[in-house]
């Protein structure tokens, strides 16, 4: 992926394809210095198959070579935030393209997403929709590309990942735009017109509910519907396990600093992180 | 319905069961003057089973007696038009109440619904709302309740129908509210906290596609997505038959004569009346 979003003039993280710990060394010395990211190029999901290594006497640096599975070697990139910029394409190269949101990441996992996000300059976000639009195009993508960016500090935009499938950094999209990227995904799919992108309200807000301390959360469930009529609480019927993506919760308005606080709210209380 | 309706203090059109054409004579003459309505008290619907009569000389004076139905005579109210207020309850007593919405009737049919009823003054809007909580207590309603009225040219609000189920008039709600008569239909039955009725633009029309000329209907509903990103067509999967009712379509936003003009050419375009 890293090398065709090269061929195609896209930036992302400097990278090299390494096979023991003596290459990664190699990288860092030559190109990146330390600390460098180690990743194996298939199996990864939600900061697994991801490993951050401080030098050659890291105990972590062994690690991604267990697996029979090539290792990519990159760059920290030293960015402010990363943000997402999902799009629908059709089989023809029609395409429409969902505001620009920011994507909170924990321990290498999504946990809140704000669309659009605040403050991006519009020149920003208009650039990384075009790289949406471009991958796409480069890549033949029908249905939805999701392209997660780091926005670096001097105002850069490298493309981390993309994924060619319904993301959760549009799970907003469900309650807050007029065009779910769910019904998006099928209209491209079926060669159906594209839909409206555009969002219902001026910010929304949406935080995953990741596996707890609750077994049972069907009362929590009524607690945080009867607190807050605005809430959407999306169970994904998946088992509970820590740290897995079991739901999420979107809310929609014009202050952002109130949605924050209700969504996380009801997030955290989903969770079991606390009680009231 | 009625005398359940009177003896809860709920206006509606004066009214009468009667057995026999001199008996809507007699209604007229003591009551209400012609021309009077006739009603079977079952089976009606979209204007089914429903006669105006303008004399005791109107040949269809005898029609509504052929059913082993009851009839109810009516007077024909002169109203400005129709309302629908539409609420949903819990079987605690919570309830929410949608705005209340302007029906556009055509030989009995609801052609078109505009969210909310324009230029209906606060306080009837108040109203509206209060005589469908009012009607759903006493009926004890769970779920959605909508109540169809007629306002007439002096201000005054009569109940017509109640319809004690998700209904053609909410129909705008799944497109253009946070939480659609459907998820509260849901909510109420499960005894779950109800979710905020509040619509997302000022103003939302949908126009109901009634069965038309068109065997085939897949080429028009391609032309109507493509011509409007921003309209969500509805299809019901019913066979087509002349006048039935066999989708809608939604649309919201600011500016209400541009989204009447574009959800009654969707809407006819579907059906077959026009060919662009």
């Amino acid at each position: 992926m890293r090398a065709r979003l090269y061929e195609i003039g896209i930036a992302s993280p400097r990278h090299r394809i390494v096979d023991d710990p003596d290459a990664v060394a190699a990288f860092a010395a030559e190109v990146v210095g330390w600390p460098v990211v180690l990743k194996t190029v298939r199996g990864g999901y939600d900061g697994k198959g991801v490993w951050i290594v401080g030098s050659q006497s890291d105990p972590q640096i062994g690690r991604p070579f267990l697996a029979d599975v090539p290792v990519l070697a990159e760059e920290l990139v030293d960015h402010a935030r990363e943000l997402s910029a999902v799009i629908s394409r059709s089989p023809g190269g029609d395409a429409v393209a969902y505001p620009v949101v920011e994507s909170v990441q924990r321990d290498g996992i999504c946990v809140e997403v704000v669309a659009p996000a605040p403050d991006l300059p519009g020149q920003l976000a208009l650039e990384a929709q075009q790289i949406a639009l471009r991958a796409a195009h480069a890549l033949d993508v029908v249905g939805i590309l999701a392209v997660e960016m780091f926005e670096t500090r001097d105002g850069r935009l490298l493309v981390n990942e993309l994924a060619m499938r319904p993301h959760n950094t549009a799970h907003w999209t469900i309650d807050g735009a007029v065009t779910s990227q769910f019904e998006n995904h099928l209209r491209a799919v079926l060669d159906l017109p594209l839909g409206c992108p555009v969002a219902h309200d001026q910010w929304t807000v949406m935080v995953n509910v990741l596996g707890g301390n609750r077994p049972e959360p069907f009362t929590a469930y009524r607690h945080v519907l009867a607190q807050d009529g605005r809430l959407k609480v999306h169970w994904y019927g998946k088992s509970v396990r820590p740290g897995r993506k079991v739901g999420h919760v979107t809310i929609s308005g014009n202050d952002l600093d109130d949605l924050q606080g209700r969504a996380r709210h009801a997030a955290a209380y989903l969770r079991g992180d606390i009680d009231a």
